[in-house]
């Protein structure tokens, strides 16, 4: 009974940090009329998105409940409630002190590095802590209810139906805003990026808040809590309660680790925001390692799993720096591409598309040692322990990617409210910074993914009780190749839903630009709040079929062709899901940093045709690594946990 | 006993159809100095670089030889040079005869269309018939030999050893021409497509003949014995003798029919020559399918294991026809891309992307369907007698299939030799309909590389004795997911391989442009060896990394991470290898259409910026569809082959 304290107290005390961190960012003042008006539009259209998402998801939500209630029984039905609302509330919670810090952060900038840094990484931590803090809780919720962790599987599920909406919905918002603010203002009117007199650009600045801080959220509260209850599904049938809650301990200790990681999180005037952000992780993960050993050793009187835990903490930070070496512009890949920019458009592709590809070799390598190591030390436990490891400083991690957004926001910000040239300055540092975190941030979430995906496999294989999910049963085969081709279909089908969901982004701005009087001169007001409105609707309508697909699909699989098959299934649509994800994501960031390698004067720089081609790849890149590639991360846990939930029906 | 010699006469009868064909072909006479001195030149060219491979080849065939006669025995050994053997005389074969018959059909063009298909398609008939006779005969004289299908699975790894190098240096061969003719000419210097004054015209058509020919002739070469070999050694171990023998007489009865097929393709002045093609597929797998009904009757008695067959052979006209729907100009998919470039050439590229994402649905359901019904019929030796029925008809469609290519080259002759404008048009004809033939040609080619694989698979499954191939077992979950990363690293190598060797031609293009005085004008002789030695070299280099990643990976699995985990790796490489395939071929083959589609005058036609951001897109296509996509057909094949042949190894 003590264990269940402790782990319910880290998730009060990850609350409680938000709480204070909230309130030290919103007591910060800024006195500046146009910035406050300025984020004031921001926060409304993201909270418009919000509700209007959440207004959809509520029936939905209830619907799914009532059937796995009849299906499956009430504690499933009603963890599922809880999981899906507590992601709701993460999110909700995310989005409000991102789009509150965003304008602060650029008041902040007038005032020095150390200040703007502050509040940004305040705002982001807000977003981190909240998802520990609820996941934790929740699942604490759903288990002292319920003493079962195949019950507490609904909470996961739960999570993972917001993520799906999130990240799908959020990835088509954020880049039918961005292409229709640059097409038609950037190319189209020529006035530059952030520029008031674009209707698009404040759909634009919600966008990135809707994508990496509600998506990118959503998508590691799944992550998290699928990982925990995995392990706590697994390691009941080997450990009893022992198994149930060393992974919850663990947590705990990642919140803590946490915690004092964000002490360290400082910079002098002058200073490097990128080092100050490192140190805070690596304290992170350095306490984590530290304590893991000591609860093992406490746990269960000898290290055998810490071995597994120590494996999904390195692996987790490795495909983080990997990405960043395929994705940077200080390194050989983007460079390449850079150059390839002189043989025009088409080899800009063909070279992006070389190193996404080419990307995915050294992740899956760590993905399976990790998997190797984890097993090796703690059987399937092992595996799911590798999971928790790895996803154990989600608290930090994520607060260091939710910077990233409120960063770029603020320069936004800067730059719309004509703050002088300086405070625009210390804004595009702190975004810089927050490109190569964002990095990082996705090389985590794509290897939590799979990691994930790979322990509630594990839970799911267990559940149904087979003797072999064997490759030599040709309905396994064919669950493997439908499996596999998911994905791909998946994919092509949110690529298209960002072109139409564009297009009618691309006639709006025109309409306004040609009807509103005086919108060139600066006189007009552009109808922003259409804009928004126009990404909203096109985002939830586009994201209801993939949606159905990843839910359906696997029923469909389970009940025609039976269990087996559909662990083929989960196992096709892993394997190509993982590369898929790496793919697309690391194309796209290597495009977008290609094309800000030549911006910085590279290869001749702005305005000449290398430019232009570089344009080309980063276009193709946007829907790649914003929308496809992030979608595909909650694709594989979705249907993983679908599975899992639904495992009594197909045995 | 009879049922040996009904083999062996069929074997012998293609190989005499191919003889009197090629008789044929050789007699018609050609009055044309220029068409003479053209083809003399492609045929050059083409002999170059087929034994340049050769020779590097040749080292290569007895190392590999002599390591199996270690570590397997001599049988295998013996086997393996063999199948090596049997398939370069099969390219051998084709390559001369493609590049004899396509002066002959330029010039026949002048006589009328009847004439000119004649001669086209009894040229493509040589590959077709030739590939067939010598697969067939080949495994019966090594089982004549050795008497133990599991011997002659040597033969099979032969035959994918060539496929390995013909494939992938021929297609990096191909697209390195193509793209240096095509910018430096085209693009650069403004003159037409097929202009003698190109110093790389002349290794652009080499490169029709070394892809389209022996590329895919190895490819199908491999389907086909492969497939064969397979049902053999999994119908020896149920069936006995029967089991072994009733693959074989369905391709006895596969030449018959293809042979009666060939009859029917005839077309009268003012015809239509897609309808005679299509006429003569129809008759062949009508022939087939009758005939299988008696021999299945004959053989067992009954007729379950017709219904295996029946559904390959369905399946395989069936692909073809969905891959045309994806590719072909007539369709929406081609329209939508094509009108995607009125917003340039990220749409392009994104849409076109999309397309061949979307396109791996239907394909991947009906690969699933001939599987599912091949085991219901007749378990593991089912499917691989679907695989068996799809390839039985291979002498006629690779005759189809190898037709496109010398018509094309055909215009192109007609074109640098100044022919009459009415011939040309009659050669255009001729080559449109290879178009069409090509992407069935193509969906064949990767259906029947999937379901080989498949049947290979089943055979190793078989060989080695497991249990199961578990993915609850990690060490299976870590070769699916090793083995899913393979075809991603795979057609990143063979791209950028193809970036190198297309820079290297468009330097030599440049300098020749440059240095070479009168060029421009058209008397000074363009050094056209020069450009056939730079794409023999590069596609040579190129290819050897690829292909040693493609023998070595499946040793290695098998060695460090046993026989289980092997098996894993091979379902994750026939997963993504057969999905990333179709993607890639369609993408290439649609962006190619669509380009055609606005060439033919629609949204704006030739000229427009609509037309240059197409025209990006089919450059991106062009390495995508004719050296990734169709490399992966044998990078599943060979894998498994290896793993079936050195199975002994690993148990």
């Amino acid at each position: 009974m003590d264990a269940f304290w402790i782990v319910v107290g880290s998730g009060v005390l990850a609350l409680a940090y938000a709480f204070f961190a909230y309130g030290k960012v919103k007591r910060f003042k800024v006195e500046n009329e146009r910035v406050n008006e300025l984020s004031e539009i921001i926060h409304g259209g993201a909270m418009a998105f919000l509700s209007r998402e959440y207004r959809w998801l509520f029936p939905f939500a209830l619907l799914v409940g009532a059937l796995l209630w009849f299906t499956i029984g009430m504690g499933t039905s009603i963890s599922f409630l809880v999981g899906a609302l507590f992601s709701a509330v993460a999110g909700y919670i995310g989005m409000t002190v991102a789009t509150r810090s965003n304008g602060k952060t650029s008041f902040a900038a007038t005032l020095g590095m150390n200040e703007a840094l502050g509040i940004a990484f305040r705002g982001g931590s807000v977003m981190g802590m909240s998802v520990v803090g609820l996941g934790v809780l929740g699942i604490m919720i759903c288990y002292a209810l319920f003493k079962d962790p195949n019950i507490v599987t609904g909470f996961g599920f739960g999570a993972s139906s917001i993520a799906l909406f999130a990240r799908v919905g959020g990835g088509i918002y954020t880049k039918a805003a961005d292409v229709g603010a640059d097409l038609v203002g950037k190319v189209e009117a020529g006035i530059p990026e952030d520029d008031p007199r674009n209707p698009a650009v404040i759909a634009d600045n919600v966008g990135d808040n809707v994508g990496d801080i509600a998506g990118m959220g959503a998508d590691l509260f799944e992550s998290y809590v699928n990982s925990i209850i995995a392990a706590m599904a697994i390691g009941l049938t080997i450990f009893g309660d022992r198994g149930v809650f060393y992974p919850l301990l663990l947590s705990a200790l990642g919140i803590a680790s946490a915690i004092i990681g964000t002490m360290f999180v400082r910079v002098k005037e002058g200073g490097n925001a990128q080092v100050a952000l490192r140190v805070g992780t690596f304290v992170t993960g350095g306490v984590m390692i530290f304590g893991s050993y000591f609860i093992t050793k406490s746990v269960f009187g000898d290290l055998t799993l810490f071995w597994s835990v120590l494996s999904g903490v390195a692996v987790g930070v490795l495909i983080g720096y990997v990405t960043e070496i395929y994705t940077s512009g200080d390194y050989d890949a983007v460079k390449q591409i850079a150059k390839s920019s002189e043989t025009g458009a088409a080899t800009v592709i063909l070279s992006g598309i070389a190193v996404g590809m080419k990307s995915t070799v050294i992740p899956v390598i760590l993905i399976c040692v990790a998997t190797l190591v984890g097993f090796k030390f703690g059987g399937l436990f092992g595996i799911a322990c590798a999971a928790v490891g790895m996803l154990s400083i989600t608290g930090m991690t994520l607060s260091v990617d939710a910077y990233g957004p409120i960063a770029d926001n603020a320069g936004g910000i800067a730059e719309m409210s004509h703050l002088p040239h300086e405070v625009r300055e210390i804004t595009d540092k702190l975004d810089a910074v927050g490109n190569t975190t964002a990095a990082m941030g996705k090389g985590l979430a794509i290897g939590s993914a799979a990691l994930t995906a790979l322990a509630l496999f594990a839970a799911y294989a267990h559940a149904v009780n087979l003797d072999a999910i064997d490759l030599k049963d040709p309905y396994v085969m064919v669950g493997l190749f439908v499996g596999g081709m998911l994905p791909f279909l998946f994919s092509a089908l949110t690529i298209q839903a960002v072109g139409r969901a564009a297009q009618s982004m691309i006639d709006e701005v025109r309409r306004q630009f040609r009807e509103i009087p005086g919108i060139m001169e600066g006189t007009g007001r552009p109808e922003y709040e259409r804009c928004v409105d126009i990404s909203t609707g096109s985002a939830l309508k586009e994201m209801v079929f993939p949606g159905l697909l990843a839910v359906i699909t696997p029923i469909l699989v389970g009940y025609i062709l039976g269990p087996a098959a559909l662990g083929g299934l989960l196992g096709g649509a892993i394997v190509t899901g993982v590369m898929m994800a790496i793919f697309m994501s690391n194309s796209g960031g290597a495009w977008d940093n290609a094309k800000k390698f030549i911006e910085e004067g590279n290869f001749g720089g702005k305005g000449t045709s290398n430019h232009a081609a570089a344009v080309v790849g980063d276009t193709v890149g946007d829907p790649f690594k914003d929308t496809a590639g992030p979608s595909l991360n909650i694709l594989i846990k979705l249907m993983t946990v679908v599975a899992l939930v639904l495992a009594p029906l197909f045995i």
